[in-house]
């Protein structure tokens, strides 16, 4: 297999873009990419598209050949390719574009992830984003997202003593880094008080546990790594590229305070780097809910099970502890447009790699780590990725 | 890159099956493959799955993960990937397969296609199928899939002096090679005065030149090459994968009588195979209507541009014909579960290749060729399969 390398990145400003359509947003964070790397339309040898549920939110199908089709892609008659599994279908997206590389399939690559999700309405809203969940078993019950995931905040609490302050932790945490990153939806901090008088979504898990609707798009292009430096002069290398699969339902697991498929593609992918979990300065981790980034940070070794909440509360997982965790805001603050978000992670890391994070930069960073999840938890796709 | 064979496949019968499940039919398929191969869960490492729009039809996004579970994989955490590329679903999750098999990343995997069409009503049925069109400007002002294909057909007539007989002959010839196929949807011969007596749909396609809406899944092994042989007596090697993409929308195209995509997809296909269309002797291709056949068998360069229909009326693409063009009964006959169908064209392949097509065997072929069209041709893939 051939070395990997992300040679340019971009992305758009999360949020609610009522002034811009899929495409649009799609386009532009493509385009950014195509800057970044000074590439233009005829070096690209293929497109990936990670995007969720385009068919519902705007009845479109069939959505890498339209990106293809108005960033001018189609006129050289790329191979557009969409990939969905939920909430990972951007960090899927990146490693089919990573494999179609590193087999010597292709070259160039464009990875984009983008959804638009504020064209529907409330009801709308919840019953696509339910349909990560196994529709026959939970869905069809009334199991939403945030229940089901409250359901593992309760028992997360009962089993291992975690506090709903130490909860509410991860909220104030990311919307501190979320302020200092100029493409985040909310750029606000928020005080713990806040968190804990928010409006109850699911008992205990109010509406400042859960990340936000989203609009928004972000890219990246791979290349073999022995023709990145003639794309930049900082090429980020990934090391390991690791995915896994879980049962869909909640209910037929022995244990819902570990995601087993975070375990098994970390295990997959510190193997891969030939790293171990306290070799990583640096992760971008998937908080769609402020006790899912607890169980990331246990699952992929960065702190004993049920240790997660307290680390969070001692500041270990903010930008100047141990370790830093989502130091673009993560779902929570940045903002969650589900297929987009997946290769937003991979654009933060690269930023903090190369050194361009601004305000938000940590310093000295050796490999970065990604972890984006399907569901609740039934993929897990994790990258490491490293400087050059 | 290493070389790829395909060493078990499983199809379900092809129809209406309101019996059944999406889930039961994708698990069919599969365990149906894995048999065939004699494998176990346990030897699984990956799973691909073709499919359109189950988000749509049944309610349920993340499907990969949903077939890996109830298949009894997830226990063992594998990649499962969902591939969507409207029509063309399967034979990109083909590919995408291909890839991770020839890239070093993975040895064995399971590729499914799956839809569950007539669980809808008519309205959303329509719906659902213009959404692989540009919904923003063709499917909102309502352009349909037949629609669109009947100006195709129009044009075709016009430029080409195609007459409506060649075209309904397609059909005719489709049913006729259907009737041999005991998975197929419509098993049962009909003549030219049915085709053209047929309510119309859009003039001049009338019922029996479109392909029925159909629930149905398949499934294929692959494995590197130089593995193959602890699987199967026949593995049959996977000599191109190629893919390609055009417009979205047919308006932008400057000839609408041909698919560019095709005729790209089918040109790497070709270099990478080391053969030319002359040496292929059976081909499944995209006849989602059958001027769309014409099309095919035309950009795949079996015919000249302007001579499909001729070559169909005198039989030349019939079994016995100079080339065999879906012996299966194509989308036509066999039935065209969208995200199935490019699976099911491999199945149907392989099937020949072993000489275990039954009836409809075509003797002595070399080299099959399976093309997979997405929407009204912005994507279209290109498999060359040959004896090993």
């Amino acid at each position: 297999m051939r070395e990997v390398a992300i040679v340019g990145i971009g992305i758009t400003k999360f949020g609610e873009t009522w002034e811009m359509s899929f495409r649009e947003i799609g386009i532009q964070a493509g385009l950014m990419a195509m800057q970044d790397a000074k590439l233009t339309a005829e070096d690209i040898d293929a497109l990936y598209v990670g995007n969720m549920s385009a068919g519902r939110y705007i009845e479109q199908e069939h959505i890498a050949a339209l990106i293809a089709d108005y960033s001018g892609l189609a006129r050289d008659h790329i191979p557009a390719t969409r990939v969905e599994a939920a909430g990972a279908s951007g960090g899927l997206a990146v490693r089919q574009a990573y494999m179609a590389v590193a087999s010597g399939m292709h070259d160039i690559i464009v990875v984009g992830g983008a959804e638009k999700m504020t064209d529907v309405g409330d009801a709308a809203s919840n019953a696509i984003q339910s349909s990560a969940a196994d529709q026959q078993w939970e869905s069809v019950f009334g199991a939403t997202s945030p229940s089901l995931h409250a359901m593992i905040a309760r028992r997360h609490m009962f089993q291992y003593g975690t506090t709903r302050e130490q909860i509410a932790q991860v909220a104030v945490k990311n919307h501190r880094h979320g302020a200092l990153n100029p493409n985040a939806q909310f750029q606000k901090e928020i005080d713990l008080k806040t968190v804990l008088r928010s409006g109850m979504v699911a008992d205990p898990l109010g509406v400042f546990d859960c990340a936000p609707i989203s609009d928004g798009a972000a890219a990246v292009i791979l290349c073999p790594m022995d023709m990145a430096r003639k794309y930049t002069d900082a090429p980020i290398r990934i090391l390991a590229s690791a995915q896994a699969s879980d049962t869909l339902a909640l209910h037929s697991r022995s244990d819902i305070c570990t995601f087993e498929a975070t375990k098994f593609a970390a295990m997959n992918a510190y193997r891969q780097a030939g790293i171990a979990s306290k070799d990583v300065q640096i992760a971008e981790v998937h908080d769609d809910f402020t006790i899912s980034e607890i169980l990331a940070i246990e699952d992929l070794g960065f702190f004993e099970k049920g240790q997660g909440g307290k680390a969070t509360e001692d500041g270990q997982t903010a930008i100047g502890g141990s370790i830093a965790i989502n130091t673009s805001g993560g779902l929570k603050a940045r903002g969650d447009p589900l297929g987009a978000t997946g290769v937003a992670q991979i654009v933060e890391l690269v930023q903090q790699l190369r050194g361009q994070a601004g305000k938000r930069q940590v310093g000295g960073a050796k490999y970065a780590l990604a972890q984006n999840v399907g569901g609740t938890g039934a993929t897990a796709v994790v990258h490491i990725l490293g400087v050059q």
